[in-house]
């Protein structure tokens, strides 16, 4: 993949330098090369003095070496010449005779140790030095290291394919203008494949299934053998729920793993494993299902797709504005909004999309708690 | 913009609902649809009787209409029938006739107010109500609920456009493969390209320009038009900084607002303003100028991409696993490590990458603070 659209591909390997980075000793400031020797015991009222034979310029080979009393004008970045072991930064310096075209002499008033003001040919990273780690999301500074490296195209994992299936008869796609009465258009599938993008995944819309186990069945197996990944919407009432867990079943080994998460939003969800494929059951209802695939479907994404570890969501601190009452044995996922460093509760019931879109994050309550007190501090995970 | 490549694109104005969402009277749980005043004092000891008259299927109108002592079985999220205000779950009820082909008689052993059980036809949305806010950065669940309402296509603002200069006669491409004493690759180029585009921005290489203020100075000019916003890679030495600072000058008015900000690292920051053009002049190297544009250009871009909040960046909170000093009057920008709760600095000069590639955030000390103690509590923000 070239480096310029591989921002947050998981890297399929470790990436080493092929060489000492920077390569050469640079200057991290502006400055006199000098032997570090010279400047022993200098100070402001008893300044050191070294005469200046020359200047090092950006992007060239010095040209000059320094010996024994002698300085070389350096900018920042530049390249240490030959004989030099430290640069003075020029603010210890003052220019003992007025600038000439020739060379002239400098006064130092601080000493400098071997080393100070220089990054070393390979500080950065020495030849062979493992500078990105295997199973990595790229983020833009390792982009800038890549490139530093000479690294211009690079081995990434392939996006894991997530094929969603939306079903039920209500189901109709987001384009249909004119809804019959009972009818509802596809919302959860927009949402999901921009959630699986966000997760380094490549969402296919499978479309949508009436209620018919058979069909089910049936593009559930067209879907397996291209998907890495499979999403049902699984229909929101018990009767589709199950002809959905029947056609799972069917699908493959080991099958499902478990039907029913102690989770709400999301309680009737569906975690299967087909033919080597993770397949997942989301509940019927638009906001339970994206709650629930925000928990479970995103990390699992991730980790299909090759990533080491699964990146934490962005979060904030903030104080509960209000008690919230949560059954034990039961985790409980609350969308709240956030102004102020006070979180506030948005409620209404599981079916509404209104609560998320109102949402700015989300408080989990663990499955021990009995709930939270108003006023207590809570990690609220942030939408972006 | 079609809605499904729409993810995290401004919305230009306020999308409101066409019609009513979710349009009809929707179960929201599996049961029976029916007249709340005919289960008002039922209980497990003393059941109501009514008689059930049919089913609502999902997707289709109900054909039926509930009357007094009647009930009408109810999938999850089927339309409410005509006569029924309540919807009792599965769970409050019992068949207290053997179910035949024909109706039946069910025992209901709880009350319902008006209104349980059913979401109302605009609870969602109401016609007209504004359902995403202009200047939102659209995120999943907005997508859904654009999907749920129809609206398949959305006017966004146009991605800014950020042109990107590298500067310094030691700055070559990436691609080059074999580095002559002096040189450096570009890596700052790439890293802020990707910055760029995760603030909404569409970054344009602008190219390497050599220590020539004349020449940058044009550069600068030819770009102005077709920009939005400037991104100069300064240049490290003094010198260099001061060439790149007349040649922003004579750009544009106001021409430059500050030259030099109180943050380590990134002292040598430009701010300019030219013929109504942003422009940031970053320090010459790498860690800093990504450091700075994280705080200042990622901001920038969003609200000159018409973005009514820039998002919060991911954080955690950590404990410090060490002293940190800080000089007062500077914000100090410290990398750092996180594991298992704590936060640990990255050391390094500022001209390393490394640096940036092992991090996995950074805290920020704030100005008026003369440091951090070991085993504080700090907001690490993370790279993502």
């Amino acid at each position: 993949m070239p480096l310029d659209v591989a921002l947050r591909r998981v890297t399929a390997g470790p990436v080493t330098a092929p060489h000492p980075l920077p390569g050469f000793a640079r200057s991290t400031v502006d400055g006199y090369a000098v032997r570090a020797a010279d400047t022993y015991g200098v100070s402001e009222g008893l300044p050191g003095y070294l005469t200046v034979t020359g200047a090092v310029r950006m992007g060239a080979a010095p040209d000059i070496t320094v010996s024994a009393g002698t300085a070389v004008s350096m900018p920042t970045g530049g390249a240490i010449p030959p004989g030099a072991d430290a640069v003075v930064m020029i603010e210890y310096t003052a220019e003992a005779l007025p600038a000439t075209t020739g060379p002239g002499t400098i006064e130092v008033v601080r000493p400098v140790a071997p080393g100070e003001g220089i990054v070393r040919a390979d500080e950065d990273a020495a030849e062979g030095q493992e500078i990105i780690g295997g199973g990595r999301r790229l983020r833009p500074q390792d982009l800038g290291m890549l490139a530093a490296a000479g690294v211009t195209s690079i081995r990434v994992h392939a996006r894991p394919v997530v094929t969603i299936f939306s079903t039920g008869d209500e189901v109709v796609p987001p384009g249909t203008e004119v809804l019959k009465p009972g009818q509802v258009r596809d919302a959860t599938a927009s949402a999901l494949a921009a959630l699986i993008a966000d997760a380094g995944g490549e969402p296919v819309l499978g479309g949508i299934v009436g209620d018919d186990p058979g069909a089910l069945e049936q593009v559930l197996r067209a879907a397996l053998p291209a998907s890495d990944v499979i999403v049902i919407s699984a229909g929101s009432s018990v009767g589709t729920r199950d002809e959905t867990a029947n056609a799972v079943a069917r699908l493959g080994t080991p099958g499902i793993w478990c039907h029913g998460l102690a989770i709400k939003p999301g309680k009737p969800t569906l975690l299967a494993e087909c033919s080597g494929v993770p397949v997942i059951g989301l509940p019927g209802n638009p906001r339970s299902a994206l709650v629930v695939f925000r928990l479970i479907g995103m990390p699992l994404v991730g980790l299909v797709g090759g990533a080491a570890t699964v990146p934490p969501e962005p979060s904030t601190q903030a104080r509960l504005s209000r008690d919230l009452a949560s059954a034990t044995g039961r985790l409980d996922v609350v969308q709240v909004t956030v102004s102020g460093g006070v979180a506030t509760p948005v409620f209404g019931v599981s079916a509404l999309l209104s609560v998320l879109t109102t949402a700015d994050g989300y408080i989990v309550i663990p499955e021990e708690a009995t709930g939270l007190d108003g006023g207590s501090q809570v990690t609220v995970t942030l939408y972006r």
